[in-house]
């Protein structure tokens, strides 16, 4: 069912980005799902307009949709593990680093972009809690990281 | 009784600050208590001196008085959502993300300030793991940010 | 059996570095074992040579060292509260913060220090979910700190 709303809004999830270092892209301990750290890759690739700094460099609207970006790459992730993204029970916790200046203000507006579309897509279930940091550098020099801890039944 | 404990020193809790984005303040997952990033708001502002990095721009002392209201909203979301801070059996784990100039070495005594709030508080219970770090930036140019989590029986 | 295969690697485990702070190194909650940030130290001390920014001030190679170090000394830790690090039955999460210049790229590599040396001395149950970013600033000018997160069965 919640990838029948995900087509519906035109997002088709395929095949998750491998990790870029030593580790796995997701786990289970317990009911919780721990999710890598996700940039906003597409297929293997980050896109140029994905990189540098907030807001001189990439601008608040750019990374919002990075955000998203992200975001829609744990759900890949997730689905590889579970099988469907139906098993989640809640998304606990999103934290979000934003490679920003040292005179940004603006983390929540950014991480926004992973936290509206949650909740667009999973409703209640989304409800989740947050933190948004700034940082002055990233992977790859990705614009945005999203940290997603969820929780299945 | 914890509240006694905190009245006995001057602090009454009040309704928390609410989240300024789209997520929830505090969440139940299992036994775990997972609260949103607290920046040091008192009511719905941030006051001015609560701004800026450490140490240039705010001094030491300020941060770790800011590091202890961060602590203390957190409290307020656990109130809140437990109807008494009575219910914890024990923090868990505190990271503290200090806005920091990039010479900064003393990230552990600005977090000591909600540590040893903590402490005095709770006692034993109150004895968390930590992780602190500096940032270059944070929501509203907070000077520091404070991520709690707790334990319930 | 892992301490054997850690001496058999040159390593032999001593005592754990105490923290900085007002916390306490290691906690379990639930089947869950929170491990304190670590930073590099030796001991009681922090080498010169793990103090500073990647890459201007410490190379990739000494910062990979420093990142190995940082997982050494969660072990340590580990250790002493479980009395057996056979008793892990998986790491869940590592959180990699690398103190770096605003331009730098490179985080996996740094903590791929840390995550390497665990899946050489735990095999498959090293195999951990990761959290990579860059900092401005970190304790007592650390080039690198390691959040480190295991289940016990």
């Amino acid at each position: 069912m919640i990838e029948e709303k995900l087509e519906s809004i035109g997002i088709r999830l395929s095949d998750p980005p491998q990790p870029i270092g030593s580790y796995v892209p997701i786990l289970q301990s317990g009911n919780l799902i721990f999710v890598s750290g996700q940039i906003p890759l597409i297929g293997r690739t980050l896109p140029e307009k994905y990189k540098g700094k907030v807001s001189n460099q990439v601008s608040i609207n750019t990374s919002i949709e990075a955000s998203k970006q992200c975001a829609i790459n744990a759900l890949e992730h997730i689905k590889k593990l579970l099988g469907s993204l139906d098993t989640i029970s809640k998304f606990v916790k999103i934290t979000g680093y934003v490679n920003s200046d040292s005179s940004f203000k603006d983390h929540p507006k950014v991480i926004n972009g992973a936290s509206d579309f949650l909740l667009e897509v999973f409703g209640e279930k989304a409800r989740h809690t947050r933190v948004a940091v700034g940082v002055n550098s990233l992977p790859l020099d990705s614009v945005v990281e999203i940290d997603v801890l969820c929780e299945v039944d």
